[in-house]
């Protein structure tokens, strides 16, 4: 049964990638001003069209007019506290799926306040690397314990992170996805372990962002789990090319945002991924 | 005497070149938080000086102290709804150019109410893509008719907002810029069109946003529609020369400002335009 | 002995190389739009971790969890009346060491008052060109004259600013850094001069903000005077080198920021620089 799932996983996968370029969907983002640029290049590059926005009634449009949308947390503005819930309400009302990385989570009262909120309107796929997902599922009280605050960079690793991943996936009913040397994408059902991408990805700022982004973007196409697992395939793809042509993290840079643009289908569908089932493990610790 | 008016313009796109080299104006934006980056590194690479501010007092110190300015409607936050009036105002009563950037025009009520204020101040250059141009038109009833949103892209032709081009012109008594697969740009007189740039340039962001900012540069040392019109060439030039070095649109976006900061007068000018009499032409349909 | 002194500083610069690879340390900003991401690059390229924020709570808990802090003043938002103060003070609660960088200096009421706020708490490093080093004294009434605004260009030499940097030096105890074609240094007592980079750097935006955001990286690991020469030698011996590869400002970006990745410590303190003694020398004009 798994291969047949496998089987079936990559011919969704080759189908997110083409219908990404095909259609060129809007997934509109509300991202921090660090990495903004890297999020609308890469979202442009896997095929989708980008538009980003600050202000609550623009929030509400975006959540009308876009098909899909990210929500990143990195660099609040007293506005989001208006901005955002408008904006998570509008796309639970729309029935959109809506993409949340929790960059700087246990950072000020603001990000905490709300993250908190969004718990009830259960984002359709949260994205982050291993010490934001913990520190996620601890704020929503689905694992015990107390995440640590360092800036934007994982102490933790993915493994630790797993529990937390499928209890936040069963709570949203959605996806998550947990971005480290090893990848975790999960429904809280099944789990895909993926590897690949390169070491200069968390040498530049904006991997993770953008990876958000384009994970909206296929989410745009295809059902949450399998967006989580395109984009982080892609991202996986890319790495290990682009870093065979780089000298450092800018020439990196570039020759991944290149390849992202050139991937095609097979190329990501031929991402090597391992499925389990996890329905009979805890969510939580 | 069209080729006369042709042997003029290719001269005074020649000066405009060279004296934003040699004098190296300084032309301040409010621009978005996307693509701020791209703007001031292209403005720096024809020459010119930059300085990008969100406040309201800076905004009026900046229509002082600047040569020429470049507002960009693509984010905004909630002090715009102060700085962009003031600052507006500023550059009016200076008798200082402006470009204005319609960008994301359709989306959220501050965005309508900054622009149409607008109407009155009467930017010196407008330029956007097809849809843009024809939207701000239809919100100043200068045309008719009503403008879609989609994020950031053009889903009109060039040729549709040739009516909504020449209206506003008439309407500034400026120039206005339309970009796409053709390029045009009017004085509500005189029509220009032009061609060549690349498909990179709408498989990034920044393309459209930067050419503003080169714009306002120009437009410090050259009268409007010539300022619009060598902007317009040397992205036309660079666009086809980048894409040819590119391997995707990352490394376009490398090759695009290298090229910009490289082109000489000669290779601007060089670009090929056709010219023709709008002058009997109705300005809105 | 000054033979000693500058071995024994090649030496403590090939530790602060070293050391900030080693330890990761975290150097969160509060910076400007125009160039975050280039700062947040830059600090990850030399080894250190990055953290961009701009809430006034946010940047109290930057200060407790940072290693040293950078603050720039490029673009202004009005919620920095509140973080700015707030932070600095947090900063100088705990000795933290922190970088300023007056971008922008004498344009608009905001900017003025908040580094008017900043005399009373001693920023650890100033860095900056001529004309805002110079003008930081003036306001600090350190020095006489007025200093004039253009943008973000220095219209100063750099050894016109020499009164200036020793001044506000000995002001804030700690060092003050001029960037421009012959670099200086100085703690107040001793004053550096150093020569390399590229014209390049006054051609890419980001060139002086993100060697803030590198001085605070080493001020995590080493003194004031030594953090800010061993930032000024590794964008000397980076300028040059990247220089050689590029044919114009974005592909000397690139080179530049993979040649600051790869610069060795043995590279960076290799750098030439001159040491005299100003102790005698009036620190101001």
């Amino acid at each position: 049964m798994e291969k047949a799932t496998h089987e079936t996983l990559r011919h969704e996968i080759e189908d997110a990638v083409r219908l990404a370029r095909e259609k060129n969907p809007l997934a509109p983002s509300i991202t921090n001003t660090v990495t903004v640029n890297v999020v609308a290049n890469a979202q442009l590059a896997v095929g989708g069209s980008a538009a980003m926005i600050y202000l609550p009634d623009e929030g509400e449009t975006m959540a009308e007019v876009g098909d899909a949308m990210y929500i990143n947390m990195g660099t609040l503005f007293p506005v989001y506290a208006e901005t955002l819930p408008r904006t998570a309400k509008a796309l639970s009302r729309q029935g959109k799926p809506w993409v949340v990385d929790p960059v700087g989570i246990g950072t000020g009262g603001l990000r905490t306040s709300l993250l908190l909120g969004f718990r009830a309107e259960k984002p359709t796929i949260i994205r982050g690397n291993a010490s934001e997902i913990i520190a996620l599922a601890r704020l929503w009280e689905l694992c015990g314990g107390n995440a640590g605050v360092r800036g934007v960079d994982a102490t933790d690793t993915v493994e630790e992170a797993r529990p937390a991943a499928i209890a936040l996936a069963r709570h949203t009913g959605g996806a998550v996805a947990v971005s480290g040397v090893v990848d975790l994408v999960t429904d809280g059902k099944v789990m895909a372990r993926a590897e690949g991408g390169s070491k200069f990805l968390s040498m530049i700022t904006g991997g993770g962002c953008s990876l958000g982004g384009v994970t909206a973007v296929y989410a745009c196409v295809a059902a949450p789990f399998v967006a989580a697992l395109t984009a982080t395939a892609i991202y996986n793809f890319a790495g290990v090319k682009a870093e065979k042509r780089a000298e450092g993290p800018a020439s990196f840079q570039t020759a991944f945002l290149d390849t992202l643009y050139r991937a095609t289908p097979e190329d990501v569908s031929a991402q090597p991924f391992t499925l389990e089932s996890v329905e009979k493990e805890e969510g939580h610790r």
